[in-house]
């Protein structure tokens, strides 16, 4: 390939500027780097974004909740001057079963079957998850095992009655947008192990959990404001709209290039979900192991709904505006007060799963038009808190799987045989070529944190490496 | 996008020049539309290579054997001239485990422990099989059961001991280049269901078999001796070295970008590996729920590896040249005879997991250089043929996990979840667009004759809506 006699010189090129990127980039740029961060959207954040409800308010559509043991994306937030607030976390929370509305307080709904075995079953997996290491699962003792079967045929081993197992699908579907029979079971425990950090193992409350839990706090003035203030710092260094196609490898240095310009750099960060990487147009072609990882490293089906009101009405009944839907023909898997700070106006926040064609005769909710798919959601809400839910005064939905720099959500969830089949290989630098994103990090991996985490290890990848790799240095 | 004013007009562009490809275009032609072939590579064939090892003879490094059932490969190698003929299949048959080889005859390895397992195994997966509608496995009565586990999990249910599973990871090994562990049940017993026609019920033994199955016959020539054929009666109509990137539908027309060429077709059939056409830059965007399939119909991992000898030696000892490899340090899963019809000169042809870090301590076949991976399969097939096999005087591999224009071989294995959640839309026409490939078949898919029937498919479909959608009709 010819090389751009136009093109630029930088020592790092960034490709993605969402959270995992930007990070990599500040860092470099702190140790004395000069990077260039090319985004195809024409925005900052990946998967967070932020929304505006007006009266200075946002809402957002896509990561948003952060917890104890999530260091990392706390310090960024904190160094950027992007405080936290607490989750609502109020009231009695809902349980809806047969079109029946429970209410319940405690992370666990009121299920009298299906209860003690949930209890038996977390502690199960909370103990098989301390047998696995996190940054090496395939190493744990019985990791052929767990890697041969899925985490339903898992769950379904270590539970007493059907309903313990289903109770787990639905938890699964807002964390993975798929459900247990999606993942390995040494998939599912290993992401387990991850909810936590190199001092605090990992357990399925941490992981599921609003108090105490990733669902703890929220950002004020929205996640995506913690990637608009990195972004505000870079400068001229992040372009927007403008999506890497090509990546060249040569002896001494790498060229990056998008559809109207050309990057040399020395070494480039790529922060943006694997799959996603594997269709950039590579020459070298990437490692055979690597793209076969990479292409397997699918995204759930997930899409994020809020219903905007005049105020938490549901407050004033006692219900923290929590929910959980068991029913199979509801799209809807769980639902969260996502209301600002001040409580002045309210947001009911839905995770829906976009795919239900398994469960729903066929029918997938991404496929019904605007009124079917609100009305599903927004039904859903009111079964839950009353009629009133059924008239907000603003609806906001992103269907993650239909955002082409993305495509799926929220993280990359993997099916039997990939983690120890391929799993190795995930963030082997390829040549001058270093791996960020939220899917790139053992601790909290899919989260804001691991997607910090990932960038904070690029870099870090980078600068052992700069002494021989360098472009500048080759020059 | 702005329409390239250079644009070429033609009523179909079929992209991909495989089998599946070039039947569309010649079954179009023959119903009177102007077809255009563009094809990424610089041959026709796909998945089928010819390799010349001298005097005439070839040998495939891709899909080569046929057999009963599989009518719709038969007939159009009968059309265009190039005649079967039977794979040697006389002498006995290598079993090699723990190093040690014994011969066996007929279809089953003589491991006195497994044995009667594999036979009822065998006996319950023909069963299973048999309640699986073919084109609607969602269907079957126990789709999301099986679904739910991986095929490994229900083999162990199926099966008393641990070398049953064994013995069908190693036949899988070829088939799929994976595991029983890389694909839900139901896609396994599908595919079974499937290794038949309409007239036919699949068989595990149609499926595995030389004498009455798959491999019973080869082509006169080698297998991509059709699609040159086919290829020279389209003549300028196929174009090579020309890589789709972008396809644009409009209400009246579809735009075909190559790097330097655009086409305006009023249909488009995409004929190439699922995973390469979600990589395609499609505007509008893939459906999400076809998208996220496409993600997923990821290939399994496989080589072909060809040793040519001066004379097949091991038919005088009797032997028929074919093994099975059950040590797992041993990449190659089976081994077959290759000879030219005439036997004038003697070839092996090894079937090797090009991934094999989960059984060989993270060590990838992929991963070996020329001399260690050429070594690994000399010595495999020496240990059951003796020591002149690792005295080749030729030595041809094909690993298509490198191929950047399939990446990964020989076919689609779904994980679970797939098929019940998303398979639906696997064959779905997405506007103007229509779908074919071997994974696009509901009857041998994956193989020849899957590949022929999907473009025999895709050509109905179109000329079934030529009426309303040829561009040529708008105009």
């Amino acid at each position: 390939m010819s090389e751009n006699s136009a093109a630029s010189q930088v020592d790092v090129v960034v490709v993605g500027a969402g959270l995992a990127g930007l990070t990599a980039a500040r860092e470099l740029r702190a140790a004395g780097l000069t990077v260039q961060v090319l985004e195809a959207r024409d925005r900052v954040g990946g998967r967070t974004v932020n929304h505006a409800i007006g009266r200075d308010a946002v809402v957002e559509t896509g990561g948003q909740f952060v917890g104890p043991t999530q260091d990392h994306i706390l310090r960024l937030a904190t160094s950027v001057g992007v405080a936290t607030f607490p989750a609502h976390d109020i009231g009695s929370s809902i349980y809806v079963k047969n079109g029946r509305a429970r209410r319940f307080a405690g992370g666990v709904p009121p299920d009298p079957i299906s209860l003690p075995d949930v209890g038996m079953l977390v502690a199960r997996m909370d103990r098989a998850a301390r047998q696995i290491p996190v940054d090496r699962p395939w190493d744990a003792p019985r990791a052929h095992e767990w890697d041969t079967q899925t985490l339903a045929t898992w769950a379904r081993r270590h539970a007493a009655t059907d309903g313990g197992v289903e109770l787990l699908d639905i938890l699964l579907g807002s964390v993975f947008g798929g459900t247990a029979a999606d993942v390995s079971a040494l998939f599912g425990l290993a992401y387990v192990a991850g909810a936590g950090n190199e001092y605090t193992p990992g357990t399925v409350d941490r992981l599921m959990s609003v108090a105490g839990g990733a669902q703890q706090w929220r950002f004020v003035g929205g996640s995506q404001a913690i990637s608009i203030a990195l972004a505000e710092q870079l400068g001229d260094a992040v372009r927007l709209g403008n999506p890497v196609r090509r990546v060249e490898q040569y002896s001494d240095r790498v060229v990056v290039r998008t559809e109207t310009e050309s990057w040399i750099a020395g070494s480039v960060v790529v922060a943006i979900p694997p799959v996603l990487a594997s269709r950039i147009d590579w020459s070298p072609t990437l490692p055979a192991a690597q793209e076969a990882l990479f292409q397997r490293m699918n995204f759930g089906g997930l899409a994020k709904c809020e219903a905007v009101y005049s105020e938490p009405f549901w407050r004033a009944s006692g219900l923290s505006g929590q929910a959980l839907f068991r029913d199979s023909d509801v799209a809807v898997s769980s639902m969260f007060d996502n209301s600002p700070p001040d409580g002045s106006q309210g947001v009911l926040m839905g995770f829906v799963g976009t795919w239900g064609a398994r469960h729903r005769g066929g029918r997938n909710w991404s496929d019904g038009n605007d009124a079917e798919r609100r009305g599903e959601v927004l039904r859903a809400f009111a079964s839950a808190v009353g009629p009133r839910a059924l008239e907000p005064t603003e609806w906001i939905e992103l269907d993650w799987t239909r955002e082409q720099w993305t495509r799926g959500g929220p993280t990359a969830v993997l099916a039997p045989g990939v983690l120890t089949g391929l799993g190795q290989c995930r963030d082997a630098a390829f040549g001058r070529v270093h791996w960020a994103g939220a899917e790139h990090s053992d601790y909290w991996n899919g989260y804001m944190d691991g997607a910090v985490r990932s960038g904070e290890k690029a870099a870090a990848e980078v600068l052992s490496t700069e002494g021989e790799l360098s472009w500048n240095n080759a020059s």
